[in-house]
């Protein structure tokens, strides 16, 4: 019965609640966040893809919220010793691994980050293999032909999660050439979420390190 | 240095290794097997997706495999206690999810099987929620619009990797619909691998579940 | 003979006159507007997806109108019986519901709403389920990945009409794979309209009760 | 609660279940059949999309079942008094018209057929005027260009479901052509199901005359 | 040899050499109609889709040019008896249509022009069946299903020229469902230009009714 | 009225009619032929893309008609004294240019036929200039790329129809990217038709060369 | 004048000539093979894609052929100095690989092969990087995501010829992921051919190495 | 190991390093260069795509940088002697051409241009077949059908790099129509860039023509 669902809540208390910014007016996400934030648990609150006005509002209602990469904070949980390491190819890349590392840090993962490793200069990733190797999740973001998901998935042995972006131009297809590359990618095991998704990426790492 | 990928190898020695019998000669799979099994590892070695004539031959040649749904497996893992779920939607997407559950027997995982669970009838999947809650790891097979991964997504707290399947005729457009309908869900953390990709799964549950 | 065309015409001048906005100057929308109040007959007239400049000039020439959600109505139908209930998934699918339901409110419906009852938190729609059982008629609004109306359609029993919205970033593919999963849902007589077309799912459900 | 949707099980008892055939051996489609017609109930139950392996089968299992037009029909509903109109743009479309005039005999309607009146010889469907103004519902199933269901959908005032069909080559991109052309149909309030989706446009139908 | 090409030119000294405006800067226009202009022949010189700062600037230069529908056009040619006519589906394929009506003009056909006459209101299109059954040549111009052009093709015997347009949203996927629907037509004979591409048709009547 | 289409058949009395092959049995094409034969007229009727069985069983009903690249005619017009040519790129697009040639047959037109003239031996077309500038209209046929309709279009003056074909592999994308090239084209005033749709190119003709 | 086009032909007489079989009678291959060869050059003669009739048919009617990879071959050219290397990512590569080798082969070209190198072991490309230096020209082959050329085209400075394969299901859509992620390479200069084409590559690498 | 990859580097010293600079902060930009200038070589160090903050900044930084078609150039490449030609098609390519011919003679090439020479007047390529026959290499840059690489791949013998604009409106589908073109092009051996990247195609000229 839906008490099982009511249950399947009370075990999930200590879990992030996040509200997506766009499309909602100031007003709307400072009622949505008050919401949030008066249930009695202690998981953190995230508000993003925010605007200025959306900014102002929230943090006027509800003090305590730290801005970081465009999403606002509640709760920050506590450091967690696992190792995440979020992997991006190239500048272009930054924002959406801005958003999933922070979205990372919200959870208590302190994530490490390698940047500009695409896989035209191969020796770039190579140099962090022993980080790969010692990882607990990683995170590879990554536009254009999206294939640093494939190398850094032959390397890790832990869960690897790609991330297309929109970044490029022209045969980018505005990330979909990047998320086709990494669904059939010839790395066994590795899985994908949605285009520019540094949120989705960051839970999955959640999911795959519970506490 | 490139030590440090051998090295790597050195540290994955009892990982899986999987080949990919389509468009392979019998002799060329009896080859690949045999290069595979003559490491001195423990690992299990899988040929996936044979026909007859390359399980008769890979048999003759190495004996001691087990074939169960078009996978040949030669040292299957011995029993783990983590409890993996493979939910499908309909009998139209068993043989993915039947390809899964073999590379993930094969890796030591005896994985529960929720069949028939279509969100059309919701009750049907409303009545595994305690098994959904109580599991490591969760594969939801689906064709058609997929929407099964987003509601087990919304239940379970655990990783849920979801397997679009290339089932059904028209809109379903031989997978898509249900790729992209789980790569947009708005079920926070969840993943995706490529179409009918049975044995992406696998690995993913291996990757998020390490011993 | 085309007389039939005309006996028809006569059949149907008690139904709803709708004008589409965009792409006229507020010139032409008071001469059409005008036009089709000057029809000796007593159904609704619409002017629909406006904007300020069109607004003024309508209702400047032609007084009456209300304006609701980007819809001028003029001669609003009187109150009808049967229960018309207009779902969404998100917040971001309001704007689409919006103009659907003063669509159906011109018509003589007033119908319920059910908001923010994606599926995701499937506990939500599940507390609504009286309400869809003693529908007349549900118009399910969703973007992303659409699968609210395959879980709406596998309750009621009466039409169900599915609007995908554009709503949403990356894999959503502007309604694209909204639409692509209403049209493959697994419920069986569910049926969609356009992309983000809230006044096609109206006037559906005016089809389908007919006075 | 979950009762809830047990109780509106209750309320749907006299609807038709319906199996589809493909992928399912002939054993599966005895079993599925057998259980559904073990319910205490009336309503008719349909085995779709049938070979000929699956007919032998559950006809000598379960007598009394009749075939028509692909499909096994067990316990056909008796005459209704509603009149339901399928119409068809070529002979190719006539397998999927045939399908959705099957299951709405199941249903107990007994529809009309108006066939050939494809829109570049527009006298052909003017012809028909009385006919679709008379009706109840009207399922227009048409490939190529689609274009009929717009001209249909702007003469009846009825409920009208469009059915996109896979005939024709090149340019008809196997039904997705007329699929879009009827999805942006400028005839209001026309709905539209899948690709060759004739069962599924006599459930809507079903669902939009209720008893 | 090439002197064959020359010769060539020599014979169509007569038509129309027509300039496509955007991406050319003011001086850049000014130029190429200069030479256009040069010639010693007396057939039309069309500068098209030009914005404000071209028009100031070719016509400073230029002096004579004729601004309509965003095209300048020099040496406009004496009126021809033949009759063209120009047919739209809504108010939104107006701009398509009136750059076609403006080209034919510069051409000496004086296109007769039918608008408003969507297929959902099919008496529209029919109260206009003599003047199809007299013209030399039809052009259509329709978005959303396109499907006018079916309708039309059906009726006239002569060459019926096909645009889509990019009007429309959602399904209407910017002209491409309205140019599919095109192309599949069951019309037979009727063919199709690009998307919004007016000039092109007029260009294609020019060449079906040669001097 | 409707009176007017009926007078609209009696003008166009000896126009072509097509009957369109597959998905018809023999019976339904035999019937479908003995109808279009009984009328008295005198204008060529046709069977397209016939099978073996449809052969036998019409020419056995309907003695004296000619089978041409898999085309059954009928009643086959006298010669007419307009040049009409017909163009191909490759070997590969042969069929469809003999269909094409075979129902401008029927029509009374002895059509040229250029072959082997794809655009990356420019001089095979440029051989052909004379016969081009004669032309009273060209169809072009080609696949892969297309660009040979540019060229000829760029070339000759008359009516030129451009048919995509389904002739090639990979990019050629089964005829798409020759139509979205075609559609493109840079020589102003050429149509298109539907891939492989060497039937509606000869129509196309007819419409462009009335008695 | 078009002389100049003669002349140039003169220049190119010691090119390659190739045919490309599918689609052709055994009869037509050998007239245009045999038209081929009676021209007083030296230059290897094609024909490519072979079945086994066209192969008895050439070799009986022009003996002297070799059989390589479905390729016959002419006239083949004495060997080459240049170091030319072909890299493929997995077996089911090889069939395009192969046809690549057979015309470099034909062309004087001895090329080296590289075999089963895909980005997912990263060190099998790496163990590879003095050939990849040394190499004059390289064409990779590579289906699913293709990253295979990113990674060599940053360590080779010769010209690298991507070739996308239609290896591969589901998400590697026959090749068309491969292709956009070779379009979209971060690896500067590298360039792509069309699907499976390894004809075209092996052509590719004759104009980059002129004798 | 990886010491071959630093070898690498070393081989390759002289060679041009580009930043691309859509995305990047000003400061990024003075970064970036900074450290490729810094490093004891004497190649040519490229940024992109710049925009005026851009371009102050670096100007500012690092003096000596001269700035042409959107690309800052340091330590420009003495003359070469290999010819290189740039095709266009249209004006509306420049754009992109003039990207390719800056970086090509950052390279040292000084690149001839011919311009305005699209296939629909083809005396215009005619006209310029010595230079084509002269040449070491060819860039072709064309949008709308691309068919000008097609015949211009048929007249060089030299590598012919391709590369598709974004040029054009409606069916020209912003590049991608262009792009399919070029790669199904029936002129062996060209090969293909991504959409607008002349950068790319300037440095697979440098590949194909090594010091
Ligand atoms: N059934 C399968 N589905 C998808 N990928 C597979 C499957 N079986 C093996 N693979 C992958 O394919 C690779 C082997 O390809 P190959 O070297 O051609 O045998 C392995 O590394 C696996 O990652
Ligand atoms: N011919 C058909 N076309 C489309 N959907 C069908 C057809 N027959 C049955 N269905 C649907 O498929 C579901 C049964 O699927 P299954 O459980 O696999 O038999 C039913 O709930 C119906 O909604
Ligand atoms: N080979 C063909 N290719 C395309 N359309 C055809 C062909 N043959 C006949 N048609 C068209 O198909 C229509 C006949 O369809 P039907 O009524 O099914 O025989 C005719 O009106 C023709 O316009
Ligand atoms: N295996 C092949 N793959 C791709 N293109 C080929 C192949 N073989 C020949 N061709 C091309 O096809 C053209 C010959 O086509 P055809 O005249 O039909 O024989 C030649 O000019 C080659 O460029
Ligand atoms: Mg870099
Ligand atoms: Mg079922
Ligand atoms: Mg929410
Ligand atoms: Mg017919
Ligand atoms: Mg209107
Ligand atoms: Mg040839
Ligand atoms: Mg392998
Ligand atoms: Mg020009």
């Amino acid at each position: 019965d839906v008490a099982r669902v009511d249950h399947h809540r009370a075990l999930r208390q200590d879990q992030v609640e996040a509200v997506y910014g766009p499309g909602k007016t100031p007003e709307q996400c400072v009622l949505v966040v008050g919401e949030l934030l008066s249930v009695p648990a202690d998981g953190p609150v995230l508000l993003t893809r925010v605007d200025d006005a959306q900014v102002a509002a929230v943090l006027d209602a509800h003090p305590g919220g730290e801005v970081v990469a465009g999403t606002v904070v509640w709760r920050r949980a506590s450091e967690r010793a696992e190792r995440v390491v979020v992997v991006t190819a190239g500048t272009a890349d930054l924002p959406v691994a801005d958003e999933c590392a922070a979205v990372l840090d919200a959870l208590g993962f302190r994530p490490r980050r390698i940047t500009d490793a695409g896989v035209a200069g191969i020796h770039r990733i190579l140099a962090e293999v022993d980080e790969l190797l010692a990882a607990d999740a990683v995170v590879v973001v990554a536009g254009m032909e999206g294939a640093l998901a494939s190398v850094v998935g032959g390397i890790a042995a832990c869960p690897v999660v790609a991330v297309p972006t929109s970044v490029g131009y022209g045969a980018g297809l505005e990330g979909v050439t990047a998320l086709l590359g990494m669904l059939a990618s010839c790395a066994a095991g590795i899985t994908v979420v949605g285009i520019d998704n540094g949120f989705g990426a960051a839970m999955a790492v959640a999911r795959a390190l519970p506490r």
